[in-house]
């Protein structure tokens, strides 16, 4: 168990590490950033920040050696980074093992339905060969993602039909790729849930989300879904989080069908956007949540107290913050990012239904 | 109105920094830490810290130069330095008026009775034989404070009889002093409110609050007492706030006597202990809304969803935190002070009554 005034380092520098810094600060941690990126989010609200390559084996050394624990702000750090860490003796939490896993999407559907978890049907693609073989299978409508390295709808091409192939292929630039059957859902959610070093294991109530171009809109908590498919998405994730030995919050996007079947969409081995909520409605975030478990102490509580609506900021959004600021039942959340561009989260806030 | 991204500078380094630099991060703002001290509560939050003396006005001009609006953490800011800021074209918020009242206990009480603010009976005290003099009005049971510098329950001397005037003198130091009547009050209570650039106002709930040795121990909110009499202290809080053109929040304490009269004890020209509870308990907290007042944006609503107990832990109260953390209706907050020493502040904590 770590003790107030220990450090927790964070890889990345986006606002994810800066609210996480903001919760272990609170909790009387010191946060040190390890960013690429000079004048970050999180290094703003952070006692230390290293700015160095995640190649930069040195750097990483150095910072494995003044932190007391490791955590990480985006999945997409390098396997190697990772690994270099904890050859450095940092304590990583959650493991390289669930990096890996949610760094590849193939990977991380195999694990998936390794875990019990039902997902889309999807075939594994290295090649147009190959897609054109698997559109056999996993009929149009379907969605081609880069294996690695998507977010927020980048790398994604979509097949109305198996004429698409070849430009599809080529508009994710030709890369290892998953092709994945688009079914019809009725309702995309997520479990944010964390498990402890002790793998005590606690959930939110999982949001309904809706989505606008492959970027979370808006998160609404509680699901609206009849109280069993939530149990039943819960377990699922405690599933997940216990064959990865996880500890930290753990997110976990479902589709719910027509018939109520769930559908794991993808997971997130970190917070996750669509439980920015927790923060305004509940005793304890996610934020928090996910510093507790990495330091070793008790899960908080997960009660939520009030019905909660999160919304992003996301580009020319930034407009309505001087009406927002003027709702008195909104909490606003800013990340400090120095330029607004388009398709870019600026921020969220979260509407409290009492 | 300052736009998000705009830097909030303040003066001072401790806790109540640290807890305004969280809350202006929160709403896109940076924070720069002006303070004399290494490794401060609130640099470990802050975007920029500049350590230097109060004294030095090269530092304090290219504070001024840097930041949107200045703020304090602490109401001993040497007036030359609010002064040497202004000076320098900053906008300081609240204004030297308040700083220079509240740093002076004979000012503070002779502005508070000037605005039809009743307080107890007090003499100011330069001399042994002004005390001795003035124990003839001020009758004891009373407690003779230093004009300037004290807080919690620092230079400060009690005197049971006339017969304590020389040690009572030679304890705080033979140095400018007011001397207060002890008055038999049955309840202490803080308004804390905050009075927007453009006049609005807003108090939170008033707590009752419990001292011990001088320094507070627990509030808890809202107070018990008869809501007119609750009325009655924000609207003397609300006269306090006009009069001084006040901008931020604004912290008045009372005592309440056996009749229900109302005496002014202090003010605070900043956020206050008696308030961390909002933080858990609010929509915003008053450390938002302090940042919202000076930075020109609307108040925020100060809505109260639980009643709230705020626990100071004071030096070895930290050996609670393994059980705190493990309790579900507490939030924690520490302050990453380095040290555990008696008496002094570490952190605190509020459970939730719902």
């Amino acid at each position: 168990m770590l003790k107030p005034g220990a450090t927790i380092g964070i890889l990345g520098g986006g606002q994810l590490g800066r609210m996480v810094a903001s919760a272990a600060a609170r909790l009387g941690f010191d946060a040190h950033i390890y960013t690429d990126e000079e004048d970050s989010p999180a290094s703003r609200v952070a006692a230390r920040t290293t700015v160095a390559s995640f190649d930069d084996e040195a750097a990483l050394a150095n910072f494995a050696a003044v932190v007391d624990v490791v955590t990480t702000e985006f999945e997409n750090v390098p396997a190697h980074s990772a690994e270099a860490l904890v050859a450095s003796g940092a304590l990583v939490r959650p493991g390289a093992n669930a990096l890996a896993i949610a760094q590849d999407r193939v990977l991380e559907k195999r694990f998936l339905n390794e875990a019990g978890v039902a997902t889309t049907p999807y075939a594994a693609i290295e090649s147009l060969g190959d897609l054109e073989a698997a559109l056999q299978g996993v009929t149009p409508p379907a969605i081609l993602k880069t294996r690695r390295m998507g977010y927020d709808g980048k790398g994604q091409a979509r097949l109305a039909s198996t004429d698409d192939a070849t430009p599809a292929w080529e508009a994710i630039g030709a890369q290892p790729a998953i092709l994945e059957a688009m079914v019809p859902f009725e309702r995309e959610i997520s479990v944010i849930a964390a498990r402890g070093a002790d793998g005590s294991f606690a959930a939110f109530d999982p949001p309904d989300n809706t989505h606008e171009s492959g970027i979370l809109r808006v998160s609404r908590a509680p699901s609206t879904l009849p109280p069993h498919i939530l149990e039943d998405a819960i377990a699922a994730t405690r599933r997940v989080a216990d064959a990865l030995d996880y500890v930290g919050v753990l997110t976990v996007e479902f589709f719910v069908l027509r018939d109520g079947r769930l559908l794991a969409n993808e997971m997130a081995p970190r917070v996750h956007n669509s439980g920015h909520w927790t923060e305004a409605a509940c005793v304890t975030s996610q934020f928090e949540q996910h510093v507790r478990a990495i330091a070793g102490w008790p899960l908080g509580p997960t009660d939520r107290f009030a019905r909660a609506e999160m919304h992003n900021l996301i580009g020319a959004d930034m407009d309505d913050v001087p009406a927002l600021i003027a709702d008195p039942d909104v909490r606003l959340t800013l990340y400090g990012k120095r330029e607004t561009r388009d398709g870019r989260k600026m921020g969220h806030f979260t509407r409290l239904v009492r």
